[in-house]
Formats: C-alpha cells, sequence, structure tokens
C-alpha cells in the first residue's frame, strides 16, 4: 500500500496529503478538494466518535477462522463494505486520473474484491455518465447514487441509472443544500415524503431497491421506512456539506434501533480499517461504505490499489473477529464492544 | 473573502493574524489588540463551547428556500445578525484605517446587507465621535453603544447618542472593571439596578429602546428585565475584561429561559459562521451579534467586504436551515440540536 | 513585567524557561529545577483543574471599589496571598542571584506589598539561614517553613526560627518522601499525630501560630484541626514530590468543608493571576500561596518585582471582584462560581 | 540512566525513539517494531487511562520505611513487579544486541532485583530457544510464556519449557490473531475453555502454575478461574494486536472484582514508574508487568541497566508510598486513589 499512497500523495498534491490518518485536520475547509467544510467539525466528528467506541478483546473462544460474509438487499458481499459514492475528481482529487478511470477502478475492483461500488453523480455530466459507464461494464454490478434534484433531471437519471441493469439504486440527499449547484441553475433541495414515496414506488416498479443516503436522526429514520427506502445512509455527507454535526458514530446506535428489522442501515463516516467496521456494526449498522480511503486507493493505483485495499481490510476485520470472539457477521452485538 | 483577509493580515500585523479559525489561541493575552484578557480563556471557552454544540441534519422535508428575516427592537433585518460594537482601530487593530472609515464601513455595510451595525466607545473621542457620525450619515440607522461611565459622561454621551437619530441605545456594562480607565481619570463602572433604571427611562421617554450587553447569568437577566431593559446581550465583552468566565453558548440556554417573552436576548462570543447563527437561536438567542469577523472585513476591505462577509453569512444560514428542515427564524427549537 | 520575565529567562536559562503560561508542559521532570516530578502530572493538574473553575460575571450592583484586605492567623493582609516557602536557589533557580538576595527580595517586597513571604528550608544550610536571616531583618514580619525532619533537627530549627521573632510557623510535611535527603542522611518523614500534636503544642507555647502545609484529603484535615493546627496549606508540593496526585482546586472544596471554621485555610498550586485567587477563595480557602511566579520575579527583579509582581495580582483581584459583583473577601461564596 | 537510555535510542534507531514519555504516539502503527497496531489507540489507552487513576497524597501518619515485598505463585518478591515477555530483538528493536544477551539482561537483571523476568515466543526460534536458555542458567528462575499454537507445537514447547527447571508457566493467548504467523503456517489462535483446561491440567500435574495473558473482560476471566489458571494478566499486548481497545487500567477494576480471591491478577500496559504500580494495585491487581521500559534499559545496558531501572522503580514505588501512607503491599486499597 505505501506505494499506492505515495503515488497518491503526488497526484492529488493540492488536493489530498494522504496523511498518515485521515481525520479532517490537514484539510479542513477544501470544499471542492477532499476536505469537510468549514471547520471541518462534522468530518472531524466522524472520526473522532468512531475512535471514542472501543472493543473489547477476547480470546478464550474457538473461533479462528470467522465469516466476515453478508447478505443485504439482495447482494451477497464478501464482507460489509461497499464503496461509498465519490466523484469529481478533476475539482476533488486533482484530475491526477480520469473520472472514467477513477470510477471503472472503484466499480471493478469491489467487484472482485466480493464488494459492490457505488457511483457519485453531480456536475459537469461526465461524473454520473462514467459511473453509469462502470456499472454498465460490470454488467450492472454497481449501486449508482443519483443527487436530489429538482425537477425532470432526477427521472431522467434514474432512467438512464436502470440502463445499467443495477438493482440497487441510491440516492443522497444529504447533498441537499449545496446552493453553488443552485447557483449554477442546477438546484438540488430536500425531498418531502410525498416526493420520495414517489420516486421510490417507481424504483419498486422496476423490481429494484432504494437507498436513501443521509440520514442522521431517529425520526428521519422511521420516515424512511414508511416512505418504502429498503435501506438508509447514516451520513453528514462526509461532513462536506454542514458544519457542526455529530459524528455518524454517535447518532448510529439511536437510528439503528428506531428502524431495526424494517430496512437495511447503512453507515459511513471515519471508517479507516476492519476493526471500525466490526465497531459500526457493533452499533447497529448492517454494513458500511468507505469513501476517500477507497479514492485514494483508486487514484493512486487504480484497480489493483482499490483491490489491496479491501484485502486490507478484509484481513483486519478478521483479524477483529478472532480476537472479539466473532464467528459470523450475524453475531455482532454491542456485547463486543466495551461498556457496550 | 482571501484578498480581503490578506489585506487585513497585512494592515493588522501585530494586532492580529487572521488566522483561519479564529479561536483566540495566537492571540491570547493581547489586550490592547484582538485578543483575550491573559491567558484569554474566556475567548476560548466561546468558541468551544459553541463547537460543542452540534445540528440534527435533516433532509426528507419541504425546505428548499429558507426565510432568515426577523423583526426585533423594531427594526426588519434580513437576518438575526447584528455588528458587534467594536472600536478602538488605533489601538485595537493596527491603525491600517481610521477610525471614520473603519466605523462608517461597518454601519454602512450592515445597512446594505439588511442588517444593522453597533458601535463602540472609550478613549479617545474618536471612537464615539465616528460612531455618531457613521449612524448619522446613515439617517439614524446603527445602535450607539455606550460605556458605563461614571457621573456625567453617560448622560452627555446619550444625548449625542440621540441626535444621530437612531431609535435604539445601548451599554456594554461589561466594560466595566477596564481599571486602566479608571486609571485616566474616565472611570466605567458595574451600574445598580436604580442607576439603570434611571438611564433606561429617559431613552424610553425619548421613544428609544434600550440594550443591556454584559449579561452572564440568569439572575442578572431578570434584574435587567426588571430595570426595564427591552433587550440584553449575553457576552463576556469577547473574553477581554475577565479571564475565566464560561462561553456565552453555555450559558445562554439558561439566562434566555429566564427571560424568555420578557425582552429580547441577543449573544455574542465565537460566532463565525452561519451554522454558529442558527446554533445561538437554537440555544434559545433571537439574535447574535458578530464581533472580530465584521472588524477583520472592515479594516481589510471596508463597506464592500463587510457587506460580502455578510452576504456568505447568510448563503450559510440559508444552507444550514435547508439541512436542519428550518423554514423561518420562528420555527428554530432545540429539536435542530444533536441531543437537544 | 516584561523587562523582569526577560532578566529572569536568562538567569534561570535551564532551570526555567520563564513561560507565557506557567503550566508544567515544557519543564516536566525538571527537579531539581522548577519543574514536576516525572511526568509532572501533580504540576499540570493543579493548573488545569483551577483553569476549569469558571467565574460568573456580574455587572448589575453597586461594587466599584472593593476591599481585597483579610485578616488571619493574627496577621492583616492587604489580600488573601502569601509567597510559598521556596528555597534553593542555586539548584533550582540557576544561581543567578544568592540565596540570601532572592529571600529578602521575597520577604521585604511582600511586606512592601501588605502580605506575607513564607522562608524555605532543605540542604544546603543556608537555605534556612537566608530565610531566618530575611525574617529577622523585617522585624519577624515572615513566616519561617520547615521540612519535617527526622530526630532533633526539626527542634533546633524551630528554635531558630523562634529567634527571628516571628508569630506564624509552618512546616511543609508534603515535603516527606524526598528520599534524597534520606540518602543524604538528613531523612525528612511524615508525621504521626502524636508527633505533630507535641510540635504544635510547643509553638502555641510560645504563643505562636503553627500551619501544616501539604494536605490534600478531607480525613487529614479533620486530623490537622485535631492535632491543634492553625491552619492547613491545601498543597501537593508544587508536583515535586509526587506524581499523579488530583490539583489543588480539584480536593480544595471537600478539603475546606471538612474543616470550616476550625482553622484556616490555605492552597497553593496554579495560582497565576488575581482572577486565579478569587476563585480559590470560592472554592474554600481563606487565602492563597503563590509559588512559581514570585521566584521567578524574585530572580528577575529582587525585591521591587516581587513588589510589582503583587500589585499586578491586587489589580486583577480588584477587577476581578468589581466583575463578579464581591465587595469585600468576606462576601465570597461559589455564587461567584459558574455551575457553582 | 541517561547513558542507558542515549545508548538505547542510538541502537533501536528506527525501531524505537526512547521518547521522554513512552506513550505510543510517536511510534503508532510501527509493528513490527514497539509501537502500537493501526492507530495505536489501543497502546495510547493503556497509558492515557493510568494517567487518569490519581493518588491521594497524606502525610499525617508513621509510615517511613514501607516494605514493597510481594509472594505470589510461590515466589517471593521484592516488589510486586515482572519483566513482560518480549521478544524479537532483530525485527522489533533493530538488532543492536543479541537476542540471547537481550533476555539474559531481562532474566538475571530480574533475579538480581528480587523480581521475576518472563521470556517470549515466535518466529525465529531463537526466541524461546535465548529465553529457555536464559531461564536455565538462572536455574529455573524465570516464567517461560509460550503463543498459542495451534497443534503440537504447544506441548512441544511446554516440555522444553518445562525442561529449563521453572515453577510457573505463561501462555500470551492475546498473541492469537496474529495472522502473519497464520500465513507463515505457524497459526497461533484462541483456545477454547476445553483446551485450556488440558493445557493446565498438565503444568498442574508437573507441579508448576499456569498464568493466562490477555483477558480484558470480567467473563473472560471468570472462565480463566474456571479451567484452572493460577493467574491472568490484564493485558491488550501492548496494543499490537488489536487496535481500539480500551486501556488496561480502565478495565481492571471490574476484572480484578470478578476473580478476588480465586487467582492471581497481574497486569500490564503504561506502567512506568513506581507509582504507577501503586496505582494499579490500588485498581485491583496483586502485581504488574513492564514491557518496554525493561527492552530499552536491556538493549540499553544490558543487566546493570535493567537493575538500575528497577531500583528506580522501587525507589519511586517507596515514596509513593510514604506519600500515600501505605506500609505494605497488603495494605493498598482504593483509599489511595482519589474518588477511589
Amino acid at each position: 500500500m505505501k506505494e499506492t499512497r505515495d503515488k497518491a500523495r503526488e497526484l492529488m498534491k493540492g488536493y489530498c496529503r494522504v496523511c498518515r490518518v485521515c481525520d479532517g485536520k490537514a484539510c479542513a475547509g477544501e470544499v471542492p478538494g477532499m476536505g469537510g467544510l468549514g471547520t471541518a467539525a462534522s468530518f472531524k466528528n466522524n472520526v473522532t466518535a468512531l475512535a471514542w467506541v472501543r472493543l473489547n478483546m477476547r480470546l478464550l473462544h474457538g473461533v479462528t477462522a470467522p465469516d466476515t460474509s453478508v447478505s443485504l438487499l439482495g447482494l451477497d458481499l464478501s464482507m460489509p463494505v461497499l464503496a461509498a459514492p465519490i466523484g469529481g475528481v478533476s475539482f476533488n482529487m486533482g484530475g491526477g486520473v480520469s473520472e472514467e478511470d477513477y470510477i471503472e477502478a472503484v466499480v471493478s475492483g469491489c467487484r472482485n474484491a466480493g464488494v459492490i461500488g457505488c457511483t457519485g453523480d453531480g456536475v459537469p455530466p461526465v461524473i454520473h455518465e462514467s459511473g453509469f459507464g462502470a456499472i454498465t461494464a460490470c454488467e450492472g454490478y454497481g449501486i449508482p447514487f443519483i443527487k436530489p434534484w429538482e425537477g425532470g433531471e432526477l427521472d431522467e437519471k434514474l432512467e438512464k441509472a436502470r440502463a445499467t441493469g443495477c438493482t440497487v439504486f441510491g440516492m443522497d440527499v444529504d447533498a441537499a443544500g449545496l446552493i453553488t449547484l443552485r447557483q449554477m441553475g442546477r438546484p438540488v433541495s430536500p425531498k418531502t415524503p410525498a416526493e420520495l414515496e414517489a420516486i421510490i414506488a417507481r424504483v419498486h416498479g422496476w423490481g429494484g431497491k432504494f437507498i436513501l443516503k443521509g440520514i442522521m436522526t431517529p425520526d428521519e429514520a422511521m420516515l424512511a421506512a414508511r416512505v418504502g427506502a429498503d435501506a438508509i445512509v447514516v451520513s453528514n455527507h462526509g461532513g462536506r456539506v454542514l458544519d457542526h454535526t455529530p459524528g455518524t458514530a454517535e447518532v448510529l446506535p439511536e437510528v439503528a434501533a428506531a428502524v431495526r428489522g424494517r430496512l437495511t442501515v447503512l453507515v459511513d463516516g471515519g471508517v479507516r480499517d476492519g476493526a471500525d467496521v466490526l465497531k459500526m456494526l457493533a452499533l447497529g449498522a448492517d454494513a458500511v461504505m468507505i469513501g476517500r480511503p477507497v479514492s485514494v486507493a483508486a487514484v493512486g493505483g487504480l484497480q489493483e490499489a482499490v483491490e489491496q485495499y479491501l484485502a486490507t481490510i478484509k484481513a483486519q476485520l478478521i483479524q477483529a473477529m478472532i480476537l472479539t470472539g466473532t464467528p459470523d457477521m450475524a453475531s455482532v452485538s454491542s456485547r463486543i464492544l466495551f461498556n457496550g
């Protein structure tokens, strides 16, 4: 991984320092770029909140070869990990690789590692077009995320996404409030329950599943369940849209408890290693999304580096499962957390 | 804003470093100057206390064009923001612009942005004279703050302030204790309830409103209401008169609860962006005062920069309102705060 | 004060950096020297604990010229401050001034400022001899502290101390445990209640008062009262004898509550400015001892600088009293503390 | 000690910086090396958790010559300290001394200081062979630790360990999860209660005692008692196998309370000085293991430096006992802890 990170540091110069610990401190305020908005409190809170969750180490048991696999949203994954939807290589990551090469590396790398990659959306169109292209090239094995556009753009993009052959669709409603897009005449906005119900019904009509990304409170999680979402992502958009939110690991337990058994709970925010994956599951998630570290791998070494990074995560996850006595993902509970 | 800040950094050299985050660390002890007194604990507590207040992000709703306007003290403001009364450009800010140009930039810039600027007082007389001049030039649209002088000086200045045509008058009683002024033979001091009653009755007799700045406890808030104040400002004077006070965001909820509905509650201390404005309102304030960042804008780019800064605050406030589902200022409650 | 501090920094090079905030960080482990023992946790805890105590600012009252004076142990002091007993200029402070000049500056400077200085003890004999000399030169106006020697040395030194004409005697029992002294054949040790009773009875027989320094728990405070001590000093010896103790401001409220009205409660540890003095009184102390800052003043500018430093403390104390509405020392209570 | 530390810093260059405070910050992620795994949160939590435990200083008593000795596991020790089992000089410590010289220094140095040293295990075989050799050379006075190998390797090594003449045997089950060993075809793994029962019964059959290292929860402590262990070590393996565990001082009180009187409780993790030893005992341990500081001493100055380091620890322990009024180890209780 060292080579990949060195290469990424070179290519992302001015956009990401590829710090030893990716914690939002050095890049505070760098939006566009890889940083958090403003003081980056939301980004930093993600990392800090997860760091405060600690694992009970247990060794007096027979768990020596734990099973990391999970099934969710009709997908069989080698481990409970997805690549988060991130796009905009040119203005966020320095443009050292093309948008197409980047997202293909993410989507294919994830597939080869037995997990699944999400693709992003935005302005310019190359972002979603490259994403849809990468999913199509993988025969529909990828999850297209569409921004919460106002008016017809949302429907058009959903149709295009459907054409990739994918079975799961996502919307990062947490992108609403990006007033720069509104100023460019391409407004994104929150969605009312009625609007969401219509969108989700449409996707369900195609036989698809729908992920709603950007839930940070129990009340909105229950609302997501009521309007038919198949999954939510507990997310503050990597701290890039609103400064001063709590870290996702802080809100996850309450959010997950509110909708347990009714929909799939995903989470992103500060997941950096395999033990972090296990901690998020112990807090109530069914799987995690990983953002920045996957981007760094993709820029630094394309598909091969994405696979390497995911292999590292898996090895760390296995080690964390052995050292907490966790035979499989269904066995994860707050018992493995200190004071859990 | 970058240009403004670079220019300000140059002009304020030795007085203010125009740090990326204005948090009181680098300038600790620099009074005069822009710093906090002593260890600057009070200044730093303001920033820290506000940073610990965190927002619930909500996106499942129809708030896309929130209304930031408020009415208070007979004023219709485009957003709940006032420029705090700060003066003494020569000894606090390096003297790169004149006192007159400085305060005119603040007062006119605020008016153009739909909010209102306060003017300061002190020694030498150019401070209050420039302030009164700027308000007069704006046809009374500004709030003159007068220090809690002993004896006749207070009455004289109130009369002069009245002549500006203003409708709201303020006194920063938190300036009391500046023993340097006493040593110069120009003592300022705390005011007894009886003294305050007389001052406020006089202002009321003119049909004016009265703001009492420097309230940090519920008991003094109630006292302010009893003696007839129309508004209080929860303030520790930017940490410049007493080291080791709590941050204003820490005391605000209790103070506001004590006088809710009886008078207008303003607050200053560490407000740096639009989300901070929203947080202060959620803690119980009706509006906020912003101090140092307005001064930096005024020194760095005069009226235009003040307007730019306020436009940035407004854009951030709108974004924060969208992302918390807040349609207007009357709807703000602790529900938008994490653990609120 | 800047000149004094610059001079002290030069003379104390290698022993004390005369940091902007004297907090035990830079000099951790420097014993001998001015630092705390080991990780200096006890020194740092003193400063941190006091920093966490915060003042309620109040301005709606008539306190404009507060009275800082106190009477304790038969002494009338201009403010509730004593200079802590510190000696060993050569090995703790770099030897830039002589032991005689140093302690004379402390004792005379304190007297001139209306407070009182304590003198130290140790090896070599010049420490206590200089101290006794300085008190004698001030006609007994000073408090000699004697270390808790084993055997005859204690009695001999008490006799010598008596000869200075002083009326108050102290013992820093917190110096016990300095095994270096034991290794030099000059053992110091804890004292049993019976031993203390005998020592104190002797001092009382002379008509003297006795201060026991080094109390950190309520049970030992009550024991001190039982054996007849007139005063205790809540102290961890500046963090120089045992690493990892709490800060004195943390234990003070409970300790003071245990013996309120039975004896005089003094405290040292991290007092740096006038507001700190007021905070310690609000936590239950009758007066404070100030250590390192007085030493820095004495080394940097002898008697004059000690007086200047004490004048600064007094001005800050007055300002803090005005800004908290405290007319005199008898009026101090936890009401002036935030959450007090 | 300065000379030893300077020499160690030179010899361990690239492996250990021999920092002033050994706290896991500078070497985070350096495994192999002397650091903690990943973010080193577990290593750092050990140090932080212990730093938050604070001592009540008491001086009004007759404790002047405390007795530091303890008896446990049939061993009479001059103080409650063991050297932790650490090996792999070449890849963890820079190879400046040989594995043989290193472990002989530890084992002999401990014996001369009246305590006992543990030896490590791993790949290559020189690690355990040197350890067994050192114990044999000390006529069985040492505790061989064996890794939790799968299959026959464990039994073979136990037999070889027995041949050293030792009376106490240890297994660091916390080493399980080192998937590098598994990848080298030398798997280590957790142990089931049944497996442990068999191992311990065998050792008991030889008349030996058995220490199980790597217990971090009360339930596993009780399980250790049930399967017959004579002692446990509360340990997270110095933070080298699982990131994000609590510090051992945080879990120790609950773990010790669960098995008090049923087996001997040892603990390692962040013990750096004599006061730390006392704190761990006050939290419930019967004795502590010290790891990295002993290694630094051994590399920097071999046996003599190990003895010097242990003499320093003992002197500090005595001083801490005097200053807390602790006559002997049996008298230690939470009464000496602040808020204990």
